[in-house]
């Protein structure tokens, strides 16, 4: 844990925040991590970050105390953050030549911590099925996978869907597949194919062997309505290849490098479409929390670690965990 | 011309061609050449041709006979080709293996004759204000300028759409944005200014210079709504770069290459849509001839040949015309 | 069975037809019957039809002969019909002053016969994990279903469902907004409840019930995104009334009257958007089927009768049967 | 004038409101009266209205101080108000029990005053090229027209559109379906035609003849793509029956009593979808306003008052001005 990492994890000796109009005091209950979490702490990762920086952008809390105004919600409510605050509908902010970046613990402040202050406007009710340490990984890589495969793509029940990956986006992509009706093909290392069949996979691909031939024979040759494209680079060239007639890339991940490649010809022939996807609206949010407690969708949680435990819970995340990193805040 | 041109070139001294039932006898008035009927003719392009093989696959002209069973058309009426007839409305044919490359003039027979008789299925209605050596043009670059804008990017008034060529889609890229109301960049080489602007053109970029940084000043950083992309290769990734959140690229042309390449992470936090396009249904086209003939959108033809001139034109069309290539066949 | 009924009935007394270019002689194996086919048969319906006439629009079948240049299907294949066989994909035919309402057992010749011999652009291949009794219910009631919940109102997880009835297409809305994630809320007759949730209704309402504040309260005031309209008339206001912020209202039927009303200012204020629906699309069928395949939905037959217990299925049809009637032609 | 209608008119007596948080103080240079906001004065429509009152929804005026932490505009900025102001982009508020009519001059204060202060949000930049007295017209009639036909019916080059009135909506509708390159056809009293002509209109039916029947032959029976329904009641069922299959209804008034009524077959064998409108969102009023400085559009004013001629002006609203009528506030 380098100098950066060392100012952060003094913050929980601080006193609790004092609420601002329009803001609420949330107690933590939980929060996911993410790679980008430990990238941000290791690095700064060219952030302006001012000092003590709290990282962090999933929790899931209870609401404490509510700010002059604030009355979206009530004092011991269950809430989740969201994660691109500014996003409520619609389009996302930004500009062409700025594209927006304004997450929580990096433009904004972070969620490790045992109790933020924060607009109201930043949190949804928590799914009613959930507990918290299952709860807080919804906010980024579950509405990932919600608003590319639902709001982006329009999966629906028969539609083929490639998960090309087992990775924490991909999961949820395999379980919000099956909760829309969808056939699920997931390619990945081997080891990860029983895991990946327990949570709803109907075919299996090992991601070493000619993938894109095998997804020919799967699909009869027409292909797969949809792909999850969380590698990116030239993999996305593959994913082209696979897509049928009509059928939808969506761009999430950049694994592979920070350029997508692929070839022209079977895009503009195929009338395919790819959707540049980062995370998404609060509404697709709280769309995505309906469905979770409607058809039982559980996040994968690879391992919980305590607070104290943070520095071994960031070496767990560059170990490919099978499913999310939670650290358990309160206790 | 070599020896796969040679073949073809006879065929005007073949009979009146028989009318088979569900079909029409054509005759036609003029053709519009496109590179893509060039390289057929000079390399085969990989394509199972038959000899004697009729090239070329946008034509006008008359309806002169009716088959048994035919009956969309009328004796006497004036049509227009499609290009790919086997694409009416809704999806296009094809798998994610085998993508559909079945056009007049390569899979199928091709129409720079002066007679042909083909399915009525083949066949719509030319638009009433052009003559037939303007409403040849219309079938291909025409139709995908029109798809691209319109039916995938749903172009509309007020949208900022840049335009970054000055070739045959692209003229009717301008002339299409414009009918729809919106605000046309044009970047090209700076001798095609003056024309571009006369077409409609609200503001024009000289390619060689730092194009995307101007698009940032003419648009206030904002950015592009849709940007008809018919350069491919690494100017995708410029394309990206210029476009607005939640806007769209069109994906037509592969001039610079058989790779698109594209940064990721513009597209992703700008939630770009990239739409892959390789010209448009029957039905798109019947549309777009009823924005012809309410707009007074006129095609840009370059030249006009007589057949025997063939190889003239052909020469032609390597050499950047400003419009389209255009065959006088009935005289 | 009155005179229009008496001449059909001689109808399997005919010899097999003769196959033409494009068709496919077709063994039949199940009809099924719909209210439509008892009004054509009993009253003609006001359509053109010329005797010996064949009512029928739904059957599943086998491949037996194919004529000259047919090629979708090999001998064999099961099949079943299309109802609305121009209709292939993207916009059905018809004009605004005289709509198409061309169906097979209408227009075009029926289905309820032992062979018949029709174009093989009408035919799709029959889902693998139905039997043909099965099979021969989507065509109609199925397809409409699927068109509205899926092509128009785009269901999806965690949708909130309304299915006001528990007649044909209803059954078939509830299958298919179950398969893909939705909740469904039925109302219907309180006899009918136990099937209902059997079928997989999460809620059910007793239609003689105030069922509007009913939905209210479960959905904690939000309302329904979408409902299946397949009462019509007054009926209509007060689904608009259930139906969220922009929410969907698929109208389909016309049980309540010929006339639709509704209140203008909850339809306004809510942004909710009314779908007209009719069957679907071919291409529409073929994804529908996709989805029975990978889903398990099974159509509801509530009986099965012999060809020559016609006039009694007829009767059934008229009691409110619970599912389909359906006819075993070949056993 | 009555009671109600007294209390808001001493309202300019009143000291230049206070700024608070988040707030804009703008000067108001004019204000586009509404019938409703006429019935509002008159009757208080059923409001839970505070007095002073101030009635009135649409200004355009200038930014003359901002309150702490709004950041949106700066001192000296143009701007108009938003009517709706809770609904920024995507869904608009509220549930299917209590549909959300939170607007100015209702719910929220209004805008017929010398000085508004005003949260910042609710605002947006005036278009560039119009006069306030013009920009003041855009919130209401304008943004409805442009939602209706852009947003939902998504009108473009070619489209027929049907504007059945003469009104505030009406006329914005002609020139929006105008600058999208649709064809336009006016259907009003005969004393319209020629101005309706003058706004761009293709062609005129009287409205006191078989109007559907002139739809059909201007069409060649194929009908309109978008009916901007303006009037509603029984006049929807008329619009059904010109509406092209495929097409679109907008139902955004309620003239003709507050029950649309119309035909369920047309609409279902025509596929025709039925928007219901009310305004739409700042980010389509944003949209709109790049078309206005764009395309030209000039909204129709009939009239012009100062404000001590309101009730003068409130007459003149209820006897059919063709175009809106303004009140100029600051002189």
């Amino acid at each position: 844990m380098n100098a950066i990492g060392r100012q952060y994890l003094k913050l929980n000796d601080v006193p609790i925040p004092r609420v601002g109009p329009g803001e609420m005091l949330v107690k933590v209950n939980a929060v996911a991590l993410n790679y980008r979490d430990k990238m941000v702490v290791e690095t700064g990762r060219g952030l302006p970050l001012t000092f003590p920086f709290t990282p962090g952008s999933e929790l899931a809390g209870e609401v404490i105390a509510l700010g002059e105004g604030a009355s979206r919600f009530e004092v011991g409510m269950k809430v989740i953050s969201t994660a691109t605050p500014d996003w409520i509908d619609g389009l996302r902010a930004g500009t062409a030549r700025t594209p927006a970046y304004q997450t929580l613990g990096g433009f904004y402040p972070g969620v490790l911590a045992e109790y933020v202050a924060m607009p109201e406007d930043w949190f949804v009710s928590a799914p009613k099925t959930l507990e918290p340490w299952q709860a807080c990984t919804i906010p980024i890589a579950g509405l990932t996978a919600w608003f590319a495969l639902v709001d982006r793509a329009g999966v629906r029940a028969g539609d083929t869907v490639l998960i090309p990956s087992t990775g924490g986006v991909a999961l949820f992509g395999v379980q919000i597949a099956k909760a829309n009706g969808a056939r699920v093909i997931v390619c990945s290392q081997p080891e990860y194919e029983e895991r990946a069949k327990a949570l709803g996979a109907d075919h299996f691909i090992n991601a070493n062997s000619d993938w894109v031939e095998a997804v020919y024979q799967l699909t009869s040759d027409r292909g797969t309505d949809i792909v999850l494209e969380v590698i990116g680079g030239k993999h996305l060239g593959e994913s082209v290849q696979v897509t049928a007639v009509g059928g939808h890339v969506c761009q999430i991940g950049a694994l592979d490098g920070w350029d997508i490649i692929a070839p022209a010809m079977p895009l503009m022939l195929k009338d395919i479409t790819i959707h540049g996807i980062g995370t998404g609206s609060r509404k697709a949010l709280e769309r995505f929390i309906f469905a979770i407690d409607h058809t039982g969708i559980t996040p994968v949680v690879d391992s919980r670690y305590s607070l104290e435990d943070l520095p071994a819970a960031f070496d767990h995340l560059g170990q490919r965990p099978f499913g999310k990193i939670v650290l358990d805040v309160a206790r």
